[in-house]
């Protein structure tokens, strides 16, 4: 049987996870891919911690440049992440000509225009199945799978830390800051979070995504990323009796001219199967107009799970470079499709208004959304009367356009009986 | 850009479907694989009748193995379905050196080692990506993505005219033959659904599961197949009191030293992600010792979902003719675990026992199952008292081994104070 040698760029808790695989599994990945992986260096700035797997000592090396001039290492496998040196690395791996493995969302999502271009003129290849989603295939099957769609849209739950504190808020009706608090004690959630709760994690896997799905580059700063730090727990309950799931969504959709990529909590059906999706379990629900709905699910973090899917691209490394196999990448042609300005979309909304308890009041914020075309689905007044008081008043909305609510809501806290900014959250049928 | 050649053989609904895909998405196609699919020859013995896609009248063709030995024609795609002229098209391409695409589930699951031999004899490549679950990439996932892993087992969803039966008779409180009819009528049952209601159409495909994540070979005779005629609305109701949903499943499950494969209704808890996949929607589930838990869920049949996948494939063939690259597919070794016998699978059951309405004869039932080391979890008697009639009793069992209950149910029923026989299902967790 034939075997090819892996270097692996980055000893980490992924990297170890790799090299365990490797080591441990290389029978039965042999068997099903029909050539054997064999491991020919490791390099680490670090390469004396234990890192639970025994390792040959001649193939670590903190020199990682010199593993990738290795003659005799034919696949590059970057797992340091961020986009200083792990760049440096993936940019030099394929320009001299080796095969590239890499789960590094970030240098995807930023620098995917020039990777992929350099893809294509140096004719090597680029896998990176473990940069969106963990453990589950989404990357593979956008690639290849569904190779014949046009999507109408795509919608994830891409983050496992933001959907394990959104599903304790409602399970246990927590705030914030205890769900973020308990995530951090069970491992779901960094000592540093921000990346995470505030969207851009999920904004990078969105960006990632748009690509294969449209052929498109996102620029992290021109889309909407609205993350989850400071949703209440009175709005998670409010939208729970009216029948939904607040759920932290990457939302890709074609319009006719135009993409649309969004990134904030919204508002999903119970029944809806996106719904389903709970604690650090990830998602990501695809329309095309040929397969029509589908959802994988799975593990979307974590030391193995996403080792799965770089061992799984590694496969194909090895297939590719066995038969000389290059896989050009789309890169954005000319006459791809503008991003939609945010202000334009058109969904439904969910505002929580802070309003005097008093007749009339109900009437001006309804005749203000009415001016700015907005029509009322439902209003939900929970709490008892308190005559005089600030109360909750729950709307939601039949379809309107951003900008219309946008204005509308503005005008509504600058009347003189709101107490409070509104609350708005979209709402995703 | 590249191009390659295409054959199909057999113009059916699903044939229909790559042609229009080919025809219509041809460019979003090359722009993702970088190498143009040409449609170069279609056979089929009806080359009249209109199937709504403009083809050019050229290349149509009665004699599929004249398309076959046509040096032009690099790929051939199988969509005639079944195991006679199909089987002889896919062997005569193999042989010939073409890629083969199918969607033949029957062909797979029933010719598995020949065909896979033949593959790996003569260095041609055979996709099968539709042969399971339509639009769902399961094939490809257990192919590529999940090669590293070790599979604890595998749930299926995977017929999806019992699953909209299913539901309807859960939904609508419809009994069997009424779901029966009503799915034929709006399109999701056959004329003729005895493959599919008996449970047939999942033991293929489960089969081809097992064979990829097993490594073995499974004669459909050996393995247990029930499938959902003749099960009662009431047993679907009482299922539903106690929290659980029935599904066909195909279950597959590694043990020690042997892997379990079994078709057969199956209670499962309603907060399980399998027991939201309702109507005509498929879903398998896959434990991996690697990815975790992971689903892949969408549309398991129908002309464009399982044409999508087929389109996928061909863009696999595509990309390895150019390269010339051989996947050798696991032909199952002297090792490979052997099948576990039916009786000695260990799981939980519903038992409906119907037993006259006296003092006595639950302790009488329940001492015969507690000498066959059966305990019980719960009992439910829904029906009011009615003195010296027979009631049904539902009775759920801790986990226990199918040969000690078929013994049990056998002796209950034998018993004078039953008075028809005893249905049981198994319960999946």
């Amino acid at each position: 049987m034939k075997s090819a040698k892996i270097g692996l760029a980055g000893f980490g808790t992924v990297g170890a996870g790799v090299v365990e695989g490797l080591t441990t599994h290389a029978d039965i990945m042999a068997s099903r891919i029909g050539i054997r992986p064999t491991l020919g260096g490791i390099a680490d700035l670090d390469i004396e911690t234990d890192r639970g797997i025994a390792v040959d000592a001649d193939i670590l090396t903190t020199d990682a440049f010199g593993m990738i001039d290795d003659p005799e290492i034919a696949i590059i496998v970057e797992l340091i992440g961020g986009t200083g040196i792990a760049k440096e690395i993936v940019c030099r791996a394929l320009r001299a000509g080796k095969a590239v493995v890499t789960a590094n969302k970030a240098l995807l999502a930023e620098h995917g225009d020039e990777l992929f271009s350099l893809v294509n003129e140096t004719g090597s290849n680029l896998y990176f199945g473990a940069s969106v989603g963990g453990g589950i295939p989404i990357i593979r099957a956008l690639q290849e799978s569904f190779v014949v769609n046009q999507f109408r849209g795509l919608r994830g739950i891409l983050n496992g830390t933001c959907n394990y504190i959104l599903t304790r808020m409602e399970t246990e009706h927590l705030p914030f800051d205890e769900a973020l608090q308990e995530a951090q004690e069970a491992g779901f959630a960094e000592a540093d979070p921000t990346l995470d709760i505030n969207g851009f994690d999920t904004a990078h896997k969105a960006a990632i995504l748009a690509r294969l799905a449209y052929g498109i580059s996102v620029p992290m700063d021109t889309i909407c990323v609205e993350g989850i730090r400071g949703l209440a727990a009175e709005d998670i309950a409010y939208a729970s009796d009216l029948g939904y799931r607040i759920k932290l969504l990457a939302i890709l959709a074609s319009h006719d001219k135009t993409v649309e990529v969004r990134i904030h909590p919204a508002l999903v059906p119970k029944q809806h199967m996106l719904a389903s999706v709970n604690g650090a379990f990830n998602a990501v629900m695809v329309e095309g107009d040929f397969l029509g709905s589908g959802m994988l699910y799975g593990q979307g973090a974590g030391q193995k799970p996403t080792a799965s899917t770089v061992l799984g691209d590694i496969g194909d490394a090895l297939r590719d470079c066995s038969s000389g196999m290059h896989r050009t990448l789309p890169t954005p042609s000319d006459d791809a499709p503008p991003l939609c300005d945010i202000e334009n979309i058109v969904t439904r909304y969910y505002l929580r208004v802070n309003v005097l308890d008093k007749p009339g009041t109900l009437s001006r914020v309804s005749s203000i959304l009415g001016e700015h075309g907005i029509s009322i689905d439902s209003v939900m007044q929970k709490t008892e009367e308190h005559q005089g008081e600030h109360v909750p008043v729950v709307i939601v909305t039949h379809g309107a356009q951003e900008g219309n609510i946008t204005h509308a809501v503005r005008l509504i806290d600058e009347a003189d009986i709101v107490g409070a900014p509104t609350v708005r959250l979209r709402i995703e049928q």
